[in-house]
């Protein structure tokens, strides 16, 4: 087995991983959690969505946030943005990287954001154009690319497919979602393997939400077929209330040890991150059981 | 990759799940939980310990466990024996298989079995040349095969070694230990291929402790190294409450899933083993946490 000497992580707990918190989380806390990650040695970090308030409203402070964690140098802190609109609140406040969603999975993605595919492709090509004459970087996630709770199995070609389209709209990288948790080692090796293949300079990440502990041994298929950036929520945070197929996320602290005890450098410092991820539970009403 | 299509099992949660408890467990719940194992497709179930009950007292009722579980056939109920002693009391019962256990660390084999490495392995033959006459199977387990908490990584050649003196000895099969959930997915997988390639024909098989979920990464390691017998405890039970480094085993319905999700036969009912995890818990006092 060969693998990588170094890896890098691109953190989501405070956006992926709390935005389904049923009581709003205070704004203190929250930027709390992402100056810890920030010193615990995380680059990249998701700290909110532009969303409208009233699909979620956890990240009603969403400027806030940005307006108050000081940013670090040398650190991307970026927001999700769900459309257009997303995006012109993230350009209003100077946000540097904007990441965008939509799924692999024609039903998933018209439950999710209420659009086709072809939509979604066309709204992410927008959202890339007016970025771009802006000097921001956007990330596209691709939701349910290890499977979908209500169309099964996702043919890698079609995942495939929507990742050339957003690299050729600019998305800089796209990472593969694994929405339910799903996924198994091989689906983990062999469709990042077949995307990576695909495009042709995007980076590919990869996406894991827990399941009982198989979403390690997804993450280290994933690092064997080549991938080299991993998302990861500290403390494991995430799921949904309502929709109990939904898990919370790959801590970032077990796979940051997993990697250490390795010998693949992060950049992460492991104690930090450790207690990035118990300051994270605190504040999580969700069970971050699998 | 290429991954076979079947794999087996060792379940060890009557035995190395349960025996740390500091509350006696009643005998009617044993045999329930093995009873519930057997039903869910369990081939190869440790059901209790032949240990002095000044030692572990949890096991005391090991012969009244044996009495009352209704052996089905085709399934084999082993019992773990420190000594000579415990193979005498084991044989007087008629145990069909015994479970040897010694430390591939110096240090360790001390503290666990107040013994030298050499009069184990002594011991073991002994055991081997007793039990052959009765026809008794000898299964033996290497503790500490993966790092000693004590003296740090153990050499591969000494995990060897040993292993090829039980073989030699007349042991079926040799278990690897990752005692205090220490391994990582290279160790997992270069000390299992390294004893593969050692031994003549005992099987060899892989028993992860947990570590947050890296047992499962580490269980897909060794498998990726030949390895296709795999010791687990239903609910993931094990851990004691004196020793802080102790975790408990991996997950058996756990590793049920993942290889289930792999198309990888294992002969166990998913929906069944995972009932008999949530019986386990509930006889725990133990954290299943990790």
């Amino acid at each position: 087995m060969n693998y990588p000497k170094k890896i890098s992580f691109f953190e989501v707990g405070p956006r992926d991983g709390l935005q389904n918190e049923p009581v709003f989380i205070p704004t203190d806390k929250k930027v709390e959690l992402i100056k810890m990650l920030t010193q615990a040695g995380c680059e990249r970090i998701e700290v909110t969505s532009f969303v409208h308030p009233k699909w979620v409203p956890q990240m009603k402070d969403a400027k806030e946030v940005f307006d108050r964690i000081g940013q670090k140098e040398g650190v991307t802190y970026s927001a999700l943005i769900p459309n257009l609109k997303g995006l012109e609140r993230a350009l209003d406040i100077g946000v540097k990287e904007v990441v965008t969603i939509m799924s692999s999975s024609e039903s998933h993605n018209q439950k999710n954001v209420n659009r086709t595919i072809k939509e979604s492709l066309r709204e992410i090509e927008e959202i890339n154009k007016i970025a771009a004459t802006h000097g921001v970087k956007v990330r596209s996630y691709i939701a349910t690319a290890f499977g979908c709770p209500m169309e099964g199995d996702i043919p890698v070609e079609k995942v495939a497919e929507i990742a050339m389209a957003l690299e050729e709209s600019g998305s800089y990288e796209v990472s593969l979602g694994d929405t339910t948790g799903m996924a198994d080692p091989i689906k983990a090796y062999n469709i990042p393997k077949y995307i990576l293949a695909k495009v042709k300079k995007a980076s590919v990440a990869v996406h894991y939400h827990r399941c009982r502990g198989i979403e390690l041994a997804n993450n280290l298929a994933s690092l064997q077929a080549g991938i080299t950036v991993f998302d990861g929520a500290a403390g494991g945070l995430g799921g949904c209330p309502y929709a109990p197929g939904a898990t919370g996320n790959t801590a970032t602290e077990v796979l940051v040890e997993m990697f250490a005890r390795m010998g693949i450098e992060t950049g992460i410092d492991l104690a930090a991150i450790r207690k990035c991820g118990e300051y994270a539970k605190t504040l999580s009403t969700l069970s971050c059981e699998t």
